[in-house]
């Protein structure tokens, strides 16, 4: 598509508002969830909100709503507005644009939509804590006032500096039972893919169909722990060899399932006593199965079962799989993936189906409301990392896209 | 074999005498080289010595030894002695029996050949810190004496208290650079084979032909680290699963060369970033290859650069792969073997020729003089755990099979 020079000015001036707190020597930023680099992250987004003439607020959690006269007048009539959302935090030395980038769109189509006079409900959103990596769950903030996170079950956490979830929501005057969000109609999410499936196919922009549901297994092998040099090789029982077989057919499984969009990855592996003179006797693998297909996501359960007894018998060792969590796969909404891809269309935007691997705010909403996600490319697929980048030509074709959808989305619908 | 009774009583007498020291809470001993507890070891075994009728001293490095008279007299005549050694120290959290065994057959040897009125000239070594527990260097005592040890190279070595080896020998008066041993024309050790090859073949000793020599290899794998939900199966550059490639193809390398008595051993995996959602990026191996024999040696290194370079083409990962450290196998003395051999024969004790994977005190003497070795079973195979175990029997055993030995062998041979 042919940016505006306008539209690229706004999404530029969007991203340099967030660019300074947490900034970090060398590059890239750390905006834990409730912290006061997020605090200030939100300040920067209200205050924006009122000087371009919206209302701002916060919600019992912390989460900063931007809002146009329309979507006030909506509320007051009993009507519904659309929601569009992302975060402001990061991991710890993350990036500039997980996040943010779908927050300044949601801001871009904001005044972009008040220029035009397209005069529907809109409320952007500024969700708390997205990432784990402040107090171990993601998606704090828009779990809360979804329902789909019970506060009782997190109140325990404790963040970086030693407090809890608990402790730290009571000094910033927050609820942990928040009252549900109401209102809306549709959920919209920008969001840097933080994969390379849209960079390495030269796509514009993603329509994700549905957001992948993490399966997650331990699985522990016991062999036998004897001298690397006084056993004969036809006398051990190699628990780290049995763990490569599992490591190998964990990728066959995913391999296999790939056609259902499904992935499986052997992320954790601890060997004991992992020393140079010792065949290890003891270790173990973590494994993390995702899919939007059902049926492919308990496929690789039970072929990752078989698998297990299989190696165990012929290596005459001992394993035990044990399931650690998992989430359901979350479909977005045809209507909403079909009104982004003709929006792409008509702006002359390419555009690719695809899942995301990876959660988001858009799975706290999608069992609510009407709900779907656009995904930009982002460079190498690389994110949580200072090396993260995309650019504000990527998020203003995206925010083009979206605006286009929100102008022609009937509330009513 | 029928043990005499006599004999039985001997060695467990031996076996209590050095039970106390280093004793831990829940079986097991800690008794590291140049520490108080070996200290009390030596002290022990020269003891034992003085109330029995032979000379008891210790050298420039605090190896401690016994000679019967008729070795005392051959020194003076210029006339050399047959060397009985093995160690007291032990890894931290070891067993009672590595090293133990060994010097308690020796003493048996002296008490039981002068029982019999047999006058050879026989000299008994308790060496010093055998284990590289205590300074990260094995066969400290028995290399420095003979020689395989440079002192200059361990000087700075430090130990379990912080101090150098350097500030150590300072203190306790020792020299890191003594006068080499002499007078010796053979070397035996009896020692736990620390392995469960005679046990699993039922014999009752092991008589070792060769000691093997270790060569180790740092593999470094590195690859892409990625997110493990938003990578699709075929866009990936997963080092872990490289590196399973590698694990199966070291073990096939081993089995391969098995023949010849080789091993190959993968005893270190590090991965990173090792957590669930992130597909592992960089892989660390540690590889041990030992054998008795130089060409199988040499072609289990070819064969693992060979796998190395095709799993890093075929994977699209690089792999760098560096010697770490290599000691030559090193053959016992045929004659020897044959007189061991011819005894165990003559009292009824089945035997069998074997390699040793671990190294001893042995390997201090094998360049210097004929050397030999004599293994007794260990239950399952166990050592350097408190959980290692062998009978006062099977010891008696061994000890009466090197006493036949030692009566037999002409020293001017």
């Amino acid at each position: 598509m042919d940016i505006q020079s306008k539209q690229l000015e706004e999404i530029k001036a969007l991203m340099a508002l967030f660019e300074a707190p947490g900034t970090l020597d060398g590059g890239g930023v750390t905006r834990l969830g409730y912290g006061p680099v997020e605090d200030e992250m939100h300040r920067l987004f209200r205050d924006w909100g009122e000087r371009n003439g919206f209302i701002a607020y916060t919600d019992a959690v912390g989460n900063s709503f931007l809002e146009n006269d329309a979507a006030t007048l909506a509320a007051e009539a009993g009507r519904d507005c659309i929601l569009v959302g992302s975060h402001l935090d990061s991991v710890i030395r993350g990036g500039r644009y997980d996040g943010v980038a779908g927050v300044a769109a949601g801001m871009a189509c904001l005044k972009w939509l008040a220029e035009q006079g397209v005069n529907i409900p809109l409320r952007v959103a500024a969700f708390r804590c997205e990432e784990s990596a402040a107090f171990g769950r993601s998606t704090t903030g828009s779990g809360l006032v979804t329902g789909t996170i019970d506060g009782d079950d997190i109140a325990a956490f404790t963040g970086p500096d030693g407090r809890t979830l608990a402790e730290t929501f009571a000094e910033a005057g927050y609820d942990l039972h928040p009252q549900p969000i109401k209102g809306i109609s549709a959920y919209f999410e920008l969001h840097i893919e933080q994969g390379k499936v849209l960079e390495s196919m030269g796509r514009e922009v993603g329509i994700v169909e549905a957001i992948a549901g993490p399966r997650r297994f331990r699985i522990v092998i016991d062999g036998q722990a004897d001298h690397s040099g006084a056993t004969p090789m036809d006398m051990r029982s190699d628990a780290l060899c049995a763990a490569a077989d599992l490591i190998l057919d964990v990728e066959k499984i995913g391999l296999s399932e790939a056609r259902f969009r499904s992935v499986a990855t052997v992320g954790i592996v601890k060997s004991h006593p992992n020393v140079m003179n010792v065949i290890p006797g003891w270790v173990e693998l973590g494994v993390d199965t995702r899919g939007v297909n059902p049926d492919s996501i308990g496929r690789m359960e039970q072929r990752l079962r078989i698998s297990a007894e299989n190696t165990a018998r012929e290596r005459g060792v001992q394993i035990t799989m044990a399931r650690q969590y998992e989430d359901l796969p979350r479909a977005m909404s045809p209507r909403l993936m079909d009104a982004l891809e003709q929006s792409a269309k008509d702006l002359g935007v390419s555009s690719f189906r695809m899942m995301s691997g990876a959660g988001h705010d858009a799975l706290s909403f999608a069992e609510l409301v009407p709900t779907a996600m656009l995904f930009i490319p982002c460079r190498g697929g690389i994110s949580h990392n200072a090396a993260e980048y995309t650019s504000d030509e990527a998020i203003c074709t995206g925010a083009a896209v979206l605006c286009r959808t929100l102008s022609r989305h009937q509330t009513g619908e």
